[in-house]
């Protein structure tokens, strides 16, 4: 089926095809690539070898372009690359496009425009609940009527890599008369899927639930960085702030919504039934399997499915007030938590907020982050035929501040 | 002092020279410009016209080139403009480039990258609690401790008279079981001061309040309309979202801080004294006085100087934790209120909540906005020698949505 040799079970078959930015040491020009197996192809150098009329759009060392083309051109590039790594006849021509993926170093897809972040998880949002106020049980009243969002810092969004610097802030121990100040003793992870918008919407005028493939790109992986301890004590009655703001880490290959046909599944039944907005004739949920590697070790698997609020819900929400849309909008589907304890996306429930330390190889534990450690975000999804399609890790390491 | 035939008592003197964007019917190119008097001056073809080393700064059709400079630059364009303005030589070039202002069309002045709205105003902080909560007389605890801010929608920032589309959202009734879906019945203003950032800062890296204006090129008027049913019921736990982030309107001309230097005052006492890196040795309080026009109404007068929190405490919050700051980057105080009635800076506080109706002429009220309803926010502050320093208003219509 291709010309490739393509190593078995990779993340990067050719039902994946997903997009990012790379360089190489000594060319530092960013072009979009393809990851295919265990190389990447050079898809702006081979749109161009190929005078392909999409070319253009590859350009500028950012996906925007090609995100604000829209589906019919989302189709027609990847219906190329497909055809190009497939039929014999293009292999020569492909072959010196193709780099090793050992060998590139990625950079941020996109330049993000809004970043929002919901809250989507109704085991996260019971756990949070429990921890923070152990004598409620219950979600929030406006819970289960409509996705619960924020705007998170756009300029602090930054490629899967970059060191993340620990965060200065105040915080207020408990029972002390007044916040200290200091670096973050709480701080933590949240895995999280997200979504990247292509198209804008016009101002003033709501996105429906049927519109979501018509406006949105692709999926990528999130890990939205947080100090518990400085968002604790800021947090009221604005929401958090400088608990999130400092870094929101995001994986480098933007799967297309294409890719995942395989994996859409129904999403969990919603009682009560939502406002007409908000509910959707097709499934959207998305059967991905998150994995949180903490210093490369397995400590968490997300499942994804058992999301309460779907993309195509968030979207229509995000945009019911009128709010438009820009291309690179990026949002989150907030922490992924599934029932079992092995399923926490964040370190605040692994450790039920600091209270039960978890363990690591060699006899270590954990409860938040210290400075060195590095937490690895993937995940995977059901593909055509038992194949796999894979994500790519967000990866980032502490380092002190 | 001037070639120019200047008003009497005009808002834009010599002393005050903002920036803005602007284009006149029949050449839509969008040009950089400095009102003075009733003209505008074409800066853009100014500089061009006198080969100044800045003029490339200005060819884009947004401020952002001129933001990023940074200081040197600024005070070089200012000095230029004022040479040009004064000295009777450079009068037959530059006469070509005024325009009048009533002929032109002004544009968002900026490309927003992240906008954060901050709660500075302790007088609005105490009105808004005892609205919401009639038995809370106090602020909340960390009020006093730091600025408490969230980070709004940068992509719905819009130019003064672009309308404003009622938005639709979710509220719950007082008593009702379940939300229902509709237009907002409580439109709201808030009457703001916004805060321009034009050189960015290092990731990682907090910007100290004494680096205030190495950072922040000039200040705006901020209009951040709000649907407070929207707002009440979304807002818990993570904060005001599509209550807010339907539109937030600013002002078309960018005063530059060098413009306010006879503005700055002391802030209020600041009791607990804050942490360390919420410090001062400067005056930066600003003696602005801002007025509200309902339907061509004054409404209200807020006074800035009373802000509890400063614009350069603002910036080094915003920043403590190593959130970096791009060009563009705008801050809004939050809401203005002083202590009078007449003094308050939403709706919401001028009819306390919607229970005290005030009073337009011809004997109509208002509790919140009505479709067709526009508002208008203006404001001065002192210049030299008893002059006043305009800044122009940010006006909008509510349309039905």
């Amino acid at each position: 089926m291709t010309w490739l040799d393509l190593p078995e079970n990779t993340p990067f078959g050719l039902d994946n095809l997903p997009y990012g930015v790379f360089s190489v040491a000594g060319a530092p020009e960013r072009r979009v690539g393809v990851p295919v197996g265990d190389q990447v192809l050079d898809l702006t150098a081979a749109a161009a070898g190929t005078a392909a009329a999409f070319a253009p759009l590859l350009t500028g060392g950012v996906l925007n372009p090609l995100l604000a083309a829209g589906p019919p051109t989302w189709r027609e590039v990847r219906e190329s690359v497909r055809e190009w790594l497939t039929e014999p006849r293009y292999a020569d021509q492909l072959r010196p496009h193709l780099v090793p993926l050992a060998e590139v170093t990625t950079h941020l897809a996109f330049d993000v425009a809004d970043y929002v972040d919901f809250y989507s998880s109704e085991q996260h949002a019971l756990n949070a609940g429990a921890i923070f106020r152990p004598d409620a049980t219950e979600l929030p009243p406006n819970w289960k009527h409509l996705p619960i969002a924020y705007h998170g810092r756009a300029g602090t969004v930054v490629a899967s890599g970059t060191p993340v610097v620990r965060p200065h802030g105040q915080r207020k121990p408990r029972g002390a008369d007044a916040p200290t100040f200091g670096p973050s003793r709480r701080l933590d992870i949240e895995a999280e899927v997200g979504f990247v918008v292509g198209v804008p919407s016009t101002p003033g005028t709501a996105v429906s639930t049927e519109d979501f493939a018509a406006h949105v790109f692709g999926v990528c992986l999130v890990n939205d960085w947080s100090a518990r301890d400085l968002q604790a004590w800021e947090s009221q009655p604005l929401g958090p702030f400088l608990g999130k703001s400092f870094a929101t880490s995001v994986s480098p290959w933007i799967v297309p919504l294409a890719a995942l046909e395989h994996a859409r599944v129904a999403g969990p039944r919603q009682d009560p039934v939502p406002l007409d907005y908000l509910r959707t004739s097709e499934k959207w949920g998305l059967d991905l399997t998150l994995e949180i590697r903490l210093n490369g070790h397995l400590v968490s698997s997300p499942p994804f499915a058992t999301q309460y609020w779907t993309a195509p819900q968030q979207l229509a929400h995000l945009t019911v007030n009128g709010a438009s849309l820009r291309t690179g909008d990026l949002f989150a589907s907030g922490t992924v938590t599934g029932p079992e304890r092995d399923q926490r996306g964040s370190l605040l429930e692994l450790s039920w907020g600091g209270r039960e330390p978890f363990a690591l190889p060699g006899g270590l534990t954990r409860t938040f982050l210290e400075d060195g450690d590095e937490v690895a975000i993937s995940a995977s999804a059901p593909g055509p035929g038992g194949t796999r399609i894979g994500f790519g890790e967000v990866r980032a390491a502490v380092v002190p501040g």
